[in-house]
Parts: structure tokens; sequence; C-alpha cells
């Protein structure tokens, strides 16, 4: 049991109708990291620079979150991304970005990092994602996210990695962008066809759907009265997804995948609940256990027991 | 078992990229009247003019519709629609709109329309609405669509034909804009709090999700790789949904309205994957109780057995 991720290591200042922060922790390692932490042990590999402290390596290591890979750049300042949300939270308008020591981040895992059980490639550039996939040869499972952007300007690198991975997890709209098909199950089966084995589409508010061989399988996103801050709510779903997949011995069937998609429901439910890490960093195993076993009654349907 | 459904009974000419129709057969009541044929008795109330022949009635009456309140106003001309989709198929425009015979209609019921056990009032003027309303007292359950149009322009008398029903069904957007409240959980609840028992959210291709008091239902629309025509699913979805709910004898409790659910996102899946009501118009009930037991396998997982 072990998950190794790469991806940013950041600081977010996000501003929403319900309120606001300054340079939080954030990126996509720390939300997948913190997720997964619950499940297994996990070591998030990234660079950081001088303005990444003793308080920001507490969130994670309180997680029992191995920080072995987090590399500090000195002289240099972490990735970090501004950004705000429109009333409806669905709308997003990114304000800054700024790389910093991303900007020549070269990865280099630790033994312990490469030996994982299973990998997770967070959003950073396809090329990056490669190099990570192929320092990770024994992993059993690994995964990968991307955006817009690359398949904008790095798509045949971004579908070299897609090729080496088991698992495409993205939002649905950039499983039609990457394929050029707008029907969801073609475009799906397109991405199948170039070597994963799932794809899991991401929909924001209503859930996520995993596309297996012939398979279907979808969940609602959780019903939350009180959403403060959808930054990070992808991540923690993968890292619920595949903290659950790594806990789980035995072959990764459709049951654990579809068990899995659960936990990365839940995971991603909290998320949204506080800004940044907030409510994932404070949560309980109790916690998400019990809304996991609500999603279930809210997913659940009995046909009539004899066919008419 | 008697359901009477109110609304347009129409000609639509659409086209999508993958094809088109002229004048063919649509309008809510009639995709409504499609799709609850395969479950009860369904009496369609609505104007047609003198274009709408014994080919069209045929069309109704093959699937054992009743069809004694379609009222033939001699010397007019049945509503029609013309509107395209994009390769999206999720982004339609609409391109004419002509009321025809439906600007002047007066709903009047026969007494066995009137003696519905269900009523439903596809989306049409509110005041309409209400009069149909007010004509059907002894429905043991009602339920109400309606569109943007009628909240910015008719607010009140919607707010009022709304109070008078036990389930709305429109899309999720409706319900924000209705309510003001982007966050679809309160919104439904703002709703409740207004009269009716129930909520269901249409969702297009992400599904439809149940609001009951404190509890919540959803399920993903049926994947399927080749969608030709949107247009009616939404009524097909409340045809199904109504449909199975009139043939329930006993109490219409929450695991009863969840398998209407079910039996909704089927016949909304069949409407979409022809042009208007070709494929319902001649579809089965053994392909429906099929495809009703796929998304029952699309949609369940098992918690893992003991707590953790």
């Amino acid at each position: 049991m072990s998950l190794t991720v790469v991806g940013s290591i950041a600081f977010d200042s996000v501003k929403t109708p319900f309120g606001e922060r300054d340079r939080m922790l954030g990126g996509a390692a720390v939300h997948f990291s913190l997720a997964a932490s619950f499940f297994t042990e996990v070591r998030p590999v990234g660079p950081v620079g001088d303005d990444f402290g003793a308080a920001e390596f507490e969130v994670l290591e309180r997680r029992g979150v191995i920080t072995d890979d987090i590399e500090r750049v000195g002289g240099g300042r972490s990735f970090f991304w501004r950004g705000r949300y429109e009333y409806d939270l669905n709308v997003a308008h990114t304000e800054d970005t700024q790389l910093g020591v991303f900007g020549e981040f070269e990865p280099k895992l630790s033994a312990a990092a490469e030996a994982a059980d299973m990998l997770f490639l967070a959003n950073i550039q396809p090329d990056l994602q490669r190099q990570v996939r192929s320092q990770c040869e024994s992993a059993r499972f690994s995964a990968l996210d991307s955006m817009n952007l690359w398949i904008d300007t790095a798509k045949d690198s971004l579908l070299a990695a897609i090729a080496e991975v088991d698992c495409l997890i993205v939002n649905d709209a950039e499983i039609r962008q990457l394929t050029g098909e707008p029907n969801l199950a073609r475009a799906a089966r397109a991405v199948m066809a170039h070597g994963p084995r799932a794809v899991v589409a991401k929909r924001g508010e209503y859930g996520a759907a995993l596309f297996t061989g012939a398979s279907f399988f979808a969940l609602p996103g959780f019903p939350l009265e009180d959403v403060r801050d959808p930054t990070g709510a992808g991540d923690s779903f993968a890292g619920g997804f595949l903290g659950y997949l790594d806990s789980h011995d035995g072959e990764l069937e459709e049951s654990v995948l579809r068990r899995a998609m659960g936990y990365g429901t839940v995971l991603a439910s909290f998320n949204v609940e506080q800004f940044g890490t907030e409510r994932v960093a404070s949560l309980s195993r109790e916690e998400i256990e019990e809304r996991f076993h609500q999603l279930h009654g809210m997913t659940q349907f009995e046909p009539l027991p004899a066919a008419r």
C-alpha cells in the first residue's frame, strides 16, 4: 500500500461569494494527498519555494502524508494561483498564475516514491507526467489528469502519456475536446482504444461517470446546501478514488472501482464545504464512512421483484 | 388508473447534425402520452388545427392513447415549432414558433378527463394550467412543467400554479431561476416550502434528481452512443415517470418515486434515439424493462460489508 502523486504544491488566493482567502495552502498534489491520506500512505512529488514553510508541511504531516519528495528550491517561489468564482460556483475566473519553481521542475523520485503500488499524475505538462510514469515502473495502477491547455498546446505528448496509464480522470468537456467527439460514451471508448482500461469523467456538481470496457457507472455529486469553495474538488475526488483503490488488496474489479467512485465523490464533497484544504485537513474517517453510506442511500433503487 | 395531460399537440421541424424532419408529429402532450401509454390509460387535452389529420391521430391511437379530448378547431392551424441543434446536442436554437390554435385555447375537459387519477400540466401558460388543475379535483397526484418564458413573464401566476400541485418537474436551471437560489438543494427546498411534496430536476444528459422532504435521489442519463434528436426528451421523462406512478396502486412512497425516476430516464433515452416520436411510437414494454434493468445495473454499488 503506497501511492505516489506528482503535481502542483501551491498557494491559492481564492474569492467566492461566501468569503475569500489569501495565499492558502493548495495545489493538485496537496488536495489529492490529503484526500488519499485517509486510505493509504501517500507521497506527493513536486517543488516548493522558500515561501513554503513549517506550517504548510505540518498540514500534510498531521495527516500522515510523507513529504520526503517535496523538493525545496532555495531562492524560489512556490506555484501561485489566484481565482474567483461567480455566485454560480460553476463559473470560475483565473486572475493570476505564477509557475515559480514549477517552471524548472525536473521530477526526481526517491526510491520509495518510485516503488509505489499506485501512481497519480496530476495535471502538469504531459512530458513531465511521462518522465514520472517511466520512473514508477512497478505501479499496479496509474491514473492521469490533464486540462484544456495541454490538449491545445501539447496534444501528441498528452496522448502518449495517456497511452501509458490505466485510467484517465478528467472533466467530461476535456474528454470531448481531446477526442473531438461530442458524444461522451463514444469519446470514452476512443480514449480506451488508446490504452487506458478505465475513464472517469468528472462532471462538477453532476458527479462523475466511470467507463470500463463495455460497462458504465455514474454517481451524482453529493447534494450540499453550503458550498463555499470548489477549488481542489477534482483532485480530492482523485485522491479518494485512488486512495481507496490502493487500500484494496485484491483485484481492481468493477465492484471495487465503483466503491472507489463513491469515496472520490465523498472526498470531493467535503473539499468544497470550506476553503482550500480546511475541511479535508480536519476530517475523520468516521465522517467519510457516514457520508459514503448516505451517498449509497441516495443512489439505490429496487426494480419490481417480478417482470411483468 | 387514468392520467390526463394538458399541453401542446404540435408539428415540429427539427434539424440536428444527424438529419432533419419537416413537420413531424410533436408537442409536449404527444411525447408525454406516448411514453405514459406503456403504463396506463392517457388522455391528452389540447387543440389542433385542420392540418392535424388521421395519420397523426393514428400514431396516438395505435399506442392506446385516448384522443377524445384533442379538440379540432376548424379553420385553425396546429402549434408549430422549428428548431435546430448544434453538433453538441445540448445547444438548441428555436427558429420559429407559431401558436396557431393554441393562442385561443380554453381547456374544456371531458368528464373522463376530469376524473383522472393523475394529472400532468405540461409547459403552457400558468393560468391555463390552473384552470385544468381546478377541473381535476380528484387527482391523487399532479405534476407541473414550465419554462423560463413563464418565470420571466408570469411568475406570480406560475407560483400559484406550483402551489397547487404535488410535484414540480423542470430543468435544474429553471429551479434556480424560479427561486433566485443558485444552490440546487436549497432551491428545491424553497419550492417544496411553497407546496409541492416533490421536485424533479431534469439535467439533460446528466439525468435527473428527485428531492422529497429531506431525501435526495439521482439517476444519470442512460448512456447512448447514438443520440439523434433531443426534442421531447423531458416530456418523455415525465410520461414515463407519471405513467409508472399511475400504474402503481398503493402509496406513492419514496421507493415507488425512485422506480418512477428510472422509468422516466428510460423513456427519455429511447425518445432521443430517433427523431420526434419515431422511437417511442414503435417501442415495446419488453425493451423498456430491459433498459430499466440495465440502468439499475449502472447505478448500483455495494458498501463494504463491515465498517472499518
